[in-house]
């Protein structure tokens, strides 16, 4: 029961929900639901979809993510990044506007689903973690810029297309002279609206003296006035046939039951495509739950959010929808507006059924600019360029890491971007292990501590060398090492015995365990003893299972000062006096 | 001077050679030599060249070596595993038999050449390091099965093709109507005879009581013997007639001069396999000249040698040969034979010129069959499953990665097979990474201490949780020591202080780093400190460009046993007796 109850943490929350967490709840889905209906019909549009696809991707998901996740206030749902990363996929298997288009992002969300399920039941969740902080970084803030440069065309008014930055930028300047002035107008209007309503309603609502949830209310409202103020310009001044463009027709009606296309053909080419947004968006997900879980001492489990999102994806896959995740901004206003359990997402679900079935008419003559304008001011918070700055000064791998990502990712797109800068980052990681510190180390006089002869004044033994190793011994470093002894032993002639101190050691593989057997055998054709010091446990009984410590031309010292003191040539007897 | 010198090791050897020497370094020539003849043609013959191409590619690059490379005994020349890799990267370029063959053999060596050169220059002999021992020990065990059988052909007589195991022996199977008897006995005979030599003359020879010098003349010279006696047998009994296959008319000459196809679809489609070609040749000769070197207390410097076989390759792609490297069977030979410097190269080298000239006609009748024979039994010593048992007993991501490195060059051919093994070890490595052994840790009782709560009886006190971090900390584990603080931490509501020991912790990269920061603000949160102790040197460096330490609700500690002393709580105090 408890085991079942782990895999449906609903089972645990919804048998102690009370009427406090009800009001509580309620309150936070209000909010929430006014927050989404603008920002579901936007990022359907980048995602080139339907305006309604939006909302239809909020409801089920939700509803299956409360079912199945593990955090208390995520929010899930379409968000900016995975819509970008859907158009670039789906972009690449069918024309936008056709059947197969809304096809194809139905397929993309059940192979994503599907993905993310069958890593949770392996519990795979580290996967994500090949995405290193300033990867991700890196790449969230090219799809910021990818976004905002996306979205020009509808605050134009212009055709423009493209994936990457330079196709963008060409294909705007390309259409200029379509240049819609009204559309324009709108466009910008909105766009400093709603940057105004974000830096600066707040405070003077506050000097207003407004309660704090009307304040929330309010200012998450903003896109909402937008959306009202702007559909009633355009339908009270005739704007639709001065070319502005509009939403036109929404249908009225519950999320539909669709089935994801399944051929041999879509399903290969949507397959990687698939993967990448899974896991991008589980790590987008996982990071904000853990950090929304932490303010309240409560924990997520990595491995059941897999479940969670996964069946959040297999929802939208079947209820018309596209690729979900947990979205930062809906996750902090939810939070913030109080929801306790995943019931509030729940209640938001409901919110947005209605508004499907009773308010999509009135979205008839929204400007298309007024969407691109909440998508731009919404992803601009996304565009940090200082992650340049702060790998910059802390490591040079990194920086490289980010700016790559960054530049690949707004020149060639999405997924080279994303992919390169895994692979940039997993081999500067290997560069930097290949040539461990190692240090040559010798007695503190009158201590039992061994130190770095370049850096403190030890004492030292001609006939004896000391390596501390601060690494632990793979494949990429293993022959360092040889190289490294070699060089050491053949510089002079005296070496008698070399000691490899381990204590910073924490593993030894197969072709470092070679090294070793090899640096042994060319030490005993130079006559050099080879020992070991302060070995771990884990290292020593993995030597154990090898012939190496038999063959071993010397010892294995428990303290490098047992090794020091049974190694030193012992002083020559003094003559009686 | 120094420097030119260190680029030209033979400047350095070259000022003080002795008579000495001469008289060694010619006797080794000779027997190399000897055993070269038959070697060379039957490395052609596997490369899909004509057989005079070995001899050519056994002389240039002999003389460019010894002036730029840095082993005294390497002997450098066409191996089976290069030849096999170079006749599968061609064949897919170009018929065999054609001139765009031959051509597309010395684009080959010349790219391989120049990227060993350009990796030389920049001194990134390191790049080798990623083919890891047990990757490089199963690549060479499935190459030489694959060598085996690719020369069943010629054992049996037949047509057969194809560059997998299971093309080969289809294709073998499938063309077995066409078998000729007389072929198979020379074959057959030719490959005992050979085995015989190489495990029975040597005891033999030295039971009749003769020197160690003829004895290594005649067991090296095995070969020579199958030769002279197979080709003698097919001219005297007229096989040729019969359908034994020879080796036909061989030009006699010096070697020519050659100019590689640089058109840059033969470059393109090249490329990547002379990439492969070069780093799986250095790999092997720098293990041979490393081991060598270390036998006469002598040091290599690989990134030398990289300019050396750089060289070596440049010099075949313009003397028609085809890619070369350092040999393990004939340096061996050379060193046994007792060469003291590259000279005995450069007179091995004349030695293989004057057969060019002079000695070329006689293997016209040379049936390829007893070439096949000297191929099968050299690189069946190449064979060494014993890897797959040595590995299974260490570790079970060495066995992972050298079955499949086995598995998939049998199965998918060279470049596939060696492709993957990279690939597989890097992601087996950073998979064992990415979860660190952490220890939570307790005093040993009066000592300063401190050791697995798990493993030993220590003390341990309820508000402080102490864990020992045993590995670097990057982005592949920075996630796990999040959640697994997280989960230590909400285990129990006593907590008020976590420690982290950083003993062991040899870096802490920007995504570590944030990792930290966010496990720092999430028990800010909770109400609980972060402390660290016992961190290395270089890592408070780093750390200390960052504000982490700034930020950071808690202390650093010297020593574990300081922050156990600071951080717990004062016994309450007595009441008065």
């Amino acid at each position: 029961m408890s085991q079942f109850r782990s895999f449906l943490p609903i089972l645990h929350w919804g048998r102690t929900y009370s009427r406090a967490a009800l009001t509580n709840d309620l309150v936070a889905a209000v909010v929430v639901t006014i927050m989404l209906i603008p920002q579901s019909l936007a990022y359907a549009l980048l995602a080139g979809l339907p305006p309604e696809t939006g909302i239809y991707a909020s409801i089920a998901p939700i509803v299956l993510y409360a079912m199945f996740g593990t955090s208390r206030a995520l929010a899930v749902g379409p968000v900016a990044v995975v819509s970008l990363l859907t158009a670039s996929a789906i972009g690449q298997v069918a024309e936008q506007g056709t059947a197969g288009y809304a096809v194809a992002a139905l397929t993309l969300a059940f192979l994503s689903g599907g993905f993310l399920v069958l890593l949770g039941v392996f519990r795979l969740g580290m996967l994500a973690n090949f995405l290193s902080h300033p990867v991700i970084a890196g790449f969230i803030t090219a799809s910021g810029i990818l976004i905002a440069t996306s979205q020009m065309k509808h605050i134009l008014g212009v055709n423009a297309q493209g994936h990457t930055l330079p196709e963008m930028l060409w294909s705007l300047f390309a259409h200029l002279p379509e240049l819609n002035w009204i559309t324009l107008v709108i466009g910008v209007a909105t766009t400093a609206f709603l940057f105004w309503v974000r830096g600066n309603l707040k405070p003077l609502l506050s000097r207003l003296g407004s309660g704090p949830l009307l304040m929330d209310l309010l200012s998450k409202g903003g896109p909402v006035l937008a959306v009202l103020a702007t559909t009633f310009a355009v339908w009270g001044l005739g704007l639709a046939e001065q070319g502005v463009r509009i939403v036109g027709e929404v249908p009225q009606s519950l999320p539909p039951f669709t089935l994801p296309g399944l051929s041999w053909d879509l399903v290969e080419a949507l397959l990687v495509p698939a993967i990448l947004i899974s896991i991008i968006g589980f790590v987008e997900s996982v990071s904000v739950a853990q950090t929304l879980a932490a303010k309240k001492r409560q924990r997520i489990d990595p491995d059941q959010e897999l479940i969670g999102l996964g069946a959040a994806n297999l929802g939208a896959a079947f209820t018309g929808g596209f690729p979900v995740t947990g979205g930062f901004s809906r996750s902090m206003v939810n939070f913030d507006a109080g929801a306790q359990t995943p019931a509030a997402g729940i209640f938001t679900a409901f919110g947005l059924a209605v508004a499907a079935v009773a308010l999509t008419p009135l979205v008839f003559f929204l400007p298309k600019a007024t969407l691109a304008a909440t998508i731009i001011v919404a992803v601009l918070s996304l565009v940090d360029l200082s992650i340049l700055k702060k790998t910059w000064s802390y490591s040079l791998a990194d920086f490289v890491a980010v700016a790559a990502t960054i530049l690949l990712t707004l020149s060639l797109g999405v997924e080279v971007g994303v992919a390169s800068g895994v692979a940039i980052s997993v081999l500067l990681h290997l560069y930097k292990t290949s040539r461990p510190h190692v240090a040559e180390v010798g007695l503190v006089p009158g201590t039992q501590h061994f130190r770095n002869i370049n850096r403190h004044n030890v004492e030292t033994a001609p006939t004896l060398v000391t390596l501390r190793v601060d690494e632990s011994l793979y494949f990429v470093n293993a022959r360092f090492l040889e190289d490294l002894i070699q060089a050491r032993v053949t510089e002079g002639c005296e070496v008698r015995d070399v000691v490899l101190m381990f204590s910073a050691v924490n593993a030894v593989d197969y072709s470092a365990l070679e090294s070793l057997e090899a640096i042994n055998a060319r030490l005993l054709d130079m006559g050099v003893g080879l020992h070991l010091s302060e070995v771990k446990g884990p290292v020593m009984d993995r030597l154990g299972r090898s012939h190496f410590l038999e063959h071993l031309n010397g010892q294995v010292f428990l303290s490098q000062f047992d090794a020091w003191t049974h190694l030193q040539p012992k002083p020559a007897p003094r003559a009686a006096e």
